[in-house]
């Protein structure tokens, strides 16, 4: 119990958040940046022979065009954010609905006012940009949408276009990690705030919401997604949501959750101790944490040239190596990490099934090791961290601490 | 002016939230109720000649096995939550992460344990359950999903199957409405906290998250969807997220928004006026509620055998008449109503693109005209109705007031 420390953070230990001058800028740079954005999406279409680029996943439509949709609105948007990228111009279709929304967030588009049958309006839209053969994201296009802009236009041949702006959104601009900063500090204030709050009695669902609305009041402007907040048992349920089950003395409660600044997000666990730890439990904690170090060990010795840059496979190899070692290889079931951006989970992947590729640079991802016993504990531990080989080590951009905390006595 | 009500509601007008009895008693109504609706799709397969149905929608995995996602948690749930339905047969997936969870709520399947990758997992999955022709929801299933089926199993034909589910769950079951009207009442309660709290120049956003916390304190499960809460000018963007806009008197301040009460939704739209209400807000309200009441009473018409069940777009066309001959036509861009349940927007639509069969019954459906004049102002009021063929007029299950309601002096 050496590493037992009592003293609790404070919300004031961590940066404040991002003012109206911060914002400011972030538009300026994306604006900035959006036409080498596009130029890179335009090279990769001339070398595959493509006129046109017909994309529907929000977050590119974010990133290429500045046309922001919130969390969930794709659902009722109808065809209003797709986007076709040509040679020579952007389309972004907008119904009534979104059109000043559209107009004012995608300067440099033309906005295309939609009705809701796309497949009427294809023959037209790619003929206004002069395209014969259409990159479509066929990883989200449906198969009936395939199949109806087909028919809609058969002189209009369309290729499977996957991973093209992923591979592109892997790498991150300066503002776009400093975004992804200000979004871990606003998690960061968050729970400093909660941990002092926590009593024996409250139930997951209440202290869900407590840092719910830390989040929200403390200058994000939405959840990164719904939070996980887990006791004793229930933290074994790596994505379990939050019940009304009561947080007692001796139990383990995790936090899994982030924040979104300008559409840009944290994610972070941290699990903690509701009175004096139970040595079980803290044993877990130990080689959690000694897998994360040795990830993140890892990462540095690429930055400082002492080893190779490491693919997501290895990277993800190095932390589970130490919970296998520890003989609790079985009870780690996910990947390591994920890369963080527009979307939580986006590339690169730290996993099993990551391919030998280095690591891209700059980038942001997790690294989230865990052990999980069915019916009895569990413990992760994540935090963001920012891989540059324009530096010597990686920075940890969540900054709270990670050593063993007891709350709620 | 003579419409004009000062005496704000207040939240104990409605009824209370639903108890830890209702929640069992709709359990129990779920599960009594699925074999009906597992017979319901399996008629459809016979009659298609289909040997198994492949789903991905999460409402239609709700309904049919009752495993339940949270709201988003699709993006991140992989292949968990996916599911077949055989003709002996429920087969559920879930990873890892969602295994206790499914194993606890879809009770009657049985529960695969998947990796990453179907495609691999395809051939076994459609063998294991003896199937040679598979219905895929071929609007949700991507295009590169389905062509990683076919090619992993070519000797088992992929049938493309669009609103199969969707028509059987536009007709309610009785435990199903009690929901929707529990839902109805969190928000109604919530919103007659929130009027007597507005007070001008508070932020759109400020006002948007006090009436979030009212509904997720109050009794609901989460949101429906993100709440719009919209000032002046911003009310005739119809779908506008809140701002940081502050609110002003001689203003209409727009809230659409809805509960969510074990999966099932409600959304209610109210457009109030900040102190004395503006002459020309006045005139445009009267409007969008005489023709929301022209649409009611066309089918209060069909119920008490006055006039034949109207499809969609009769219902519809009744609202639009009445805007129309205002001659605001063109500035009533939406369609009248959408059914709700499970989702926030579902079948039957009210709407010019509607088609011409009679409403389903029991079903239920907003009622929800508006007139928008770009950069001016916005009105718009939203009720849900339960049309049931089995009684004489609509019941409105919405119970917060529509007449002009002045708030923030």
């Amino acid at each position: 119990m050496t590493n037992l420390v009592r003293s609790l953070p404070h919300p004031a230990d961590f940066p404040a958040p991002p003012s109206d001058p911060d914002r400011a800028r972030w538009a300026e740079a994306d604006a900035a940046a959006r036409p080498t954005r596009l130029r890179r999406l335009r090279d990769r279409m001339s070398a595959a022979g493509i006129d046109a680029y017909f994309g529907i996943r929000s977050e590119h439509m974010r990133y290429l065009t500045g046309f922001a949709l919130d969390d969930g609105e794709e659902k009722v948007a109808g065809n209003s954010g797709r986007f076709v990228v040509a040679a020579e111009e952007v389309v972004v279709l907008a119904d009534s609905r979104y059109r000043l929304q559209a107009t004012a967030q995608a300067s440099g588009a033309r906005i295309e006012n939609m009705t809701y049958d796309l497949a009427a309006f294809w023959p037209n839209l790619v003929k206004s940009v002069g395209a014969r053969r259409v990159a479509v994201e066929s990883a989200l296009v449906s198969h009936q949408l395939w199949g109806q802009l087909q028919a809609a236009a058969p002189d209009v041949e369309l290729v499977e276009a996957v991973g093209w702006i992923e591979a592109d959104r892997a790498v991150k601009e300066p503002a776009e990690v400093e975004r992804i900063r200000a979004a871990c500090a606003i998690a960061d204030r968050a729970l400093a705030a909660i941990v002092r709050r926590v009593k024996p009695g409250q139930t997951e669902r209440e202290l869900a919401l407590a840092l719910e609305w830390e989040i929200r009041t403390g200058g994000a402007d939405a959840l990164a997604f719904g939070i996980a907040c887990l006791a004793g048992a229930n933290a074994a349920l790596p994505h379990g949501s939050p019940s009304s089950s009561e947080v007692h003395i001796g139990q383990v409660l995790l936090f899994d959750f982030g924040a979104t600044v300008d559409s840009y997000r944290s994610d972070m666990t941290r699990t903690l101790f509701v009175g004096e730890p139970n040595p079980r439990d803290v044993a877990i904690y130990e080689i959690v944490a000694a897998a994360q170090a040795a990830s993140i060990a890892r990462l540095d010795a690429a930055l400082c040239g002492e080893q190779a840059v490491p693919s997501g496979r290895e990277a993800d190899a190095a932390a589970r190596k130490v919970i296998e070692d520890a003989g609790q290889g079985e009870h780690f079931g996910h990947g390591t990490g994920h890369g963080i951006g527009l979307a939580t989970h986006e590339l690169p992947s730290l996993s099993r099934a990551a391919g030998d590729d280095p690591l891209p640079s700059p980038t942001v991802f997790s690294v989230e090791p865990g052990i999980y016993l069915d019916g009895i504990t569990g413990v992760r531990i994540e935090d963001l961290v920012l891989f540059d080989q324009g530096r010597t080590a990686v920075e940890t951009l969540t900054g709270f601490p990670r050593h063993i905390l007891s709350v709620g006595v």
